[in-house]
């Protein structure tokens, strides 16, 4: 099959690579072109633009950053829509506006395009093994057709309604992101304080009621000082705008999650935006010291 | 080898069995003696005081609500003290006091009698399946008496430091389990306002970065609207008062702990002090209706 991947960031690269080796013909586009090397490397023709992808393409995956630079990628100059036809399918990695999403699934409907939110998580450790959890927004029809591909990209995948439930989903998912990562600071921040052994806490508190991935996976790398992103402060403050969009719409309250908001701000005004949302240790080491 | 095990409920009783099934001679004592039938059913010696089964036994297993219980089974009326003497260990598999723990082991050492903290994680399925996370505080020496016992109970067991170091990690672990029911109510409750299919949500955020112990098993109660205690919301809040007194005695903020625990407390006050602790979501949605 001739699949196109847009946006071959931490996680878009990966996921494209697994693509080429599962044995598809891959044309793939970034914006910052030389993160398209590896790929290109590995065998993908790298294009120009959005437009050239799809072009080629029978389904095109999109990973970019936030609504916005899906817009772009979909509508913008050289954009998706210059080489929309009946039967192409645009499946969309990123996580964003589950409002947006169903406008851009309305207007590309219009020109026979057929559209899916299909965010993921797992992190880029699960992007590289293809072990993610996809959550996905549309038609059956559609999903079914993309279902073997997106097989390729997780070891989960899941069609949770119509476009837009899969953006919804992933607004979920976020937010036991965010806690699980403040209840792991906070637990470290108390360990340490305490005089307790933290690796040790780490390692055994996993194995019962208290487990998580955020504990196995990223509370080793607090401990070894790793502040290195596999999923970045900006994004996930990016998501959790969606996250509390989408609670303001719903008329409902997550007061917690809102809280956990306000420090992962704390970590960008320190300047910790572009480290992983395990730098949130850094807040609240410092407010106990 | 012959064991005693002092507060068979929930927890207690399936951990004593584990123990009995072992092949250990087993002498068990309930303040309400009826919780030891099916102990007594399976062969273990029903005693009629702590005292009793420490006078029986090499190793005392303790497994009680709060500090003032362990107080009471060692130092009170027909207690383990009245029974000790040098090489009798005592095991605390209760949630208490960390301070309170190196008093007690302070005062029995002057008896000759070793003391370890170890308490557990993993709910009444773990301490059935014997796949509990034991969290140990004590002597190395004492430790390596007790381990192939503790090995009995759970899948991982650690030594963590000296007395009460059991107790600070068992702290730290509540906060994850505290945490993580917080977030799973935001979420849930998000997902049913916004129209979202929740199980769907539930069955697979459980296999990406937002996976955890609370998520897989106490998620699919919540949906099943099973608010019956695998581990009871009045005994959350008991150890989220431990846990914030080690806090303040380390001078350290835990804000999202702080705040979750409030809405622990909204649950007590709405009755469902009784009921496990996925009955949060009961006071989640209720903020929002």
């Amino acid at each position: 099959m001739k699949i196109g991947y847009i946006g071959t960031g931490i996680m878009g690269a990966p996921m494209a690579l697994n693509l080429l080796r599962a044995g598809h013909e891959m044309f793939v586009y970034n914006r910052t072109i030389s993160k398209c090397d590896s790929l290109k490397a590995a065998g993908a023709v790298v294009c120009d633009s959005p437009g050239a992808v799809a072009a080629k393409s029978d389904i095109v995956f999109i990973n970019v950053p936030d609504t916005p630079d899906v817009q772009k990628v979909l509508f913008g100059d050289a954009g998706v829509i210059h080489a929309a036809r009946a039967g192409l399918i645009v499946a969309d990695n990123s996580t964003i506006s589950a409002g947006a999403t169903k406008e851009f699934a309305a207007k590309l409907k219009v020109v026979g395009v057929d559209y899916l939110d299909a965010p993921v998580s797992g992190g880029d450790v699960g992007a590289q093994k293809g072990t993610l959890a996809i959550m996905v927004g549309g038609e059956k029809e559609v999903f079914d057709k993309v279902l073997p591909l997106l097989e390729v990209l997780g070891s989960k995948v899941s069609l949770l309604g119509p476009v837009g439930s899969g953006q919804m989903c992933k607004a979920c998912n976020q937010m036991f992101c965010t806690l699980h990562m403040q209840a792991l600071c906070e637990a470290i921040t108390l360990a340490e304080n305490a005089g307790l052994d933290v690796a040790k806490m780490v390692d055994i508190v996993s194995g019962g009621a208290a487990g998580s991935w955020a504990l196995s996976n990223l509370g080793p790398k607090i401990l070894a000082n790793d502040l290195e992103p596999a999923f970045m402060i900006d994004l996930l403050v990016k998501d959790l705008k969606l996250v509390m969009e989408l609670a303001a719409d719903a008329r409902v309250a997550i007061p917690a999650t809102a809280m956990a908001k306000q420090f992962f701000h704390a970590a960008e005004a320190k300047g910790l935006g572009s480290k992983g949302t395990q730098a949130l240790i850094e807040v609240v080491r410092g407010l106990s010291k």
